[in-house]
């Protein structure tokens, strides 16, 4: 049993390895009652074949008609993109958690019908919400909004002056996340946001002990390419934290385990350069055009940590 | 003010008239986390001019893709006929009566919306929801189901007992439901299955009193036309609880006001016939096959009732 960065990969087609993804649950939100987790759901359908793939969030075939019907009604909020077909997923969550299932048992579940051939794991079952600082516009007031409404309403647009994780400090990782940190081959960090995605899962205590102290290298793949992100909106995040947005200045931010941070290896993009102290940097094509130039991009990984599969 | 019914009348159009809906509650239902109260909503979209012309219950230009996604991933029930538009009214109802909002308070911000030109109220705010007593089918045992899987899975083909009101016993009329059969001009009953939609009705503690002592006149509509109802299944009903599918059995089993029963008066459709003792009977057309008809058969009910609006 072979595992990357957590997520137990395929078992068909002869692969032996087994993949855990440790997701964010920092975008996660009620909303007219139903419970959303955005990030597990584009997981869980994007690697079981439901994604729309144009969107990149939602499933194909989508409709809005609900959504239409509440902003009939006047219900707030109005600015969530709320799906037909989504809300299925969300009513079972909801139930599930209703009746006292954790959220990983749900997510377990709700994989039962997507197989997405992962094991996908929230990085907590507590609470750990991302919400934005701003300066609302509409008053001049300072107020924390919730990272959905700072990220889909706002765009990113209004003046934002830190992210707070709202019950982080007392949310316990769950089950299985850190064993599958510990007992990995090889642990990847995802070219996320490294602020609102990979920084919400670093804010709930234990994970980042985890990273430093696993016996698999830890390597992370730069969500920035020539000084912008591939998709997303990390550099107004990046902003708010004062870090640059490039590659080196994320991988600084990171830092190597051999002092206080959580990376051995780190990887650019082949036009890109790097030199983060204590991390082996390595640039190769990070583009995920395709299956096949994804799986060169983590062969890259595997390489720079060393490790054979 | 003059009262019918119930139901406000729109002020539009010189009409002094209000009207008052009572509404059954029986068929209310939880379904996926979802408060779905049928007869409330035909009520609501049918007068706000949001109905679903030819099935006659739900939205117009509905959709079905929730239930398709609940289906692929095996929840339960499946036999629900859950639209995506008509899931936007079942979270906003949901959600209020989470926060503490009663029935009657929730209606009336759903009314809001649709403008139905009459007062809706549910007979009750508490829960009273009727389940029958079946013979399953597949293990030959005696259960209670929701009347809601009886009608809609079961098509009311299964081998059937007894109705049973669950909760009534405890209920009170909400507030208004007494206001409205006091101090009305004229009662009408409307041509529902007076076993599941008016009897439900009629199970709620107080609302027979209130018809009994209203110095108003109590007119019924016969349901059944040539011994066959119009729509619904309102003759399984009555064979259930031993009544004929004839207007004169259902006449009877209402019973006259200066006996034990309701009514003072009793539409019949005037190819019918019907010896109702104590009340007034009359043979008019039932048939409510476009505005001017039902109002004629309005207009015959006050007649008999002696009422000039």
């Amino acid at each position: 049993m072979r595992r990357l960065l957590g997520v137990d990969a395929p078992d068909g087609a002869g692969s032996s390895h087994r993949i855990t993804a440790v997701v964010n649950v920092g975008d996660d939100v009620w909303m007219h009652g139903l419970r959303i987790c955005p990030d597990l759901d584009t997981c869980m359908y994007t690697l079981g074949d439901g994604i729309d793939p144009v969107r990149g969030w939602g499933h194909a075939g989508e409709t809005w008609n609900a959504k239409e019907e509440l902003a009939a009604y006047g219900a707030k909020p109005d600015w969530f993109g709320l799906g037909d077909r989504d809300i299925a997923t969300h009513l079972i969550r909801t139930q599930m958690l209703r009746t006292g299932y954790p959220l990983s048992a749900v997510t377990e579940a709700l994989c039962n019908r997507w197989q997405p051939g992962v094991t996908l794991l929230p990085v907590t079952d507590d609470r750990s919400e991302t919400h934005v600082v701003i300066t609302d516009p509409e008053d001049g007031e300072q107020r924390a909004i919730h990272f959905q409404e700072w990220w889909v309403r706002h765009r990113a647009q209004v003046p934002t002056h830190s992210f707070a994780h709202i019950g982080a400090e007392q949310a316990t990782p769950a089950p299985g996340v850190l064993e599958a940190i510990e007992g990995a081959d090889i642990v990847l960090l995802a070219p996320s946001n490294p602020v609102v995605s990979v920084g919400a899962i670093l804010a709930v205590p234990g994970i980042r002990g985890a990273l430093r102290t696993t016996t698999a290298k830890v390597v992370g793949v730069s969500p920035i390419i020539g000084g912008k992100p591939l998709r997303g909106m990390a550099d107004e995040c990046l902003d708010v934290i004062g870090v640059d947005t490039s590659a080196e200045a994320i991988g600084r931010w990171y830092g190597a385990r051999s002092g206080t941070g959580i990376l051995d290896g780190w990887l650019v993009h082949d036009t890109d350069t790097a030199d983060v102290p204590g991390v082996a940097v390595r640039a190769v094509p990070l583009l995920m055009s395709d299956p096949d130039a994804t799986a060169a991009m983590v062969h890259a990984a595997l390489d720079v940590a060393g490790v054979t599969l």
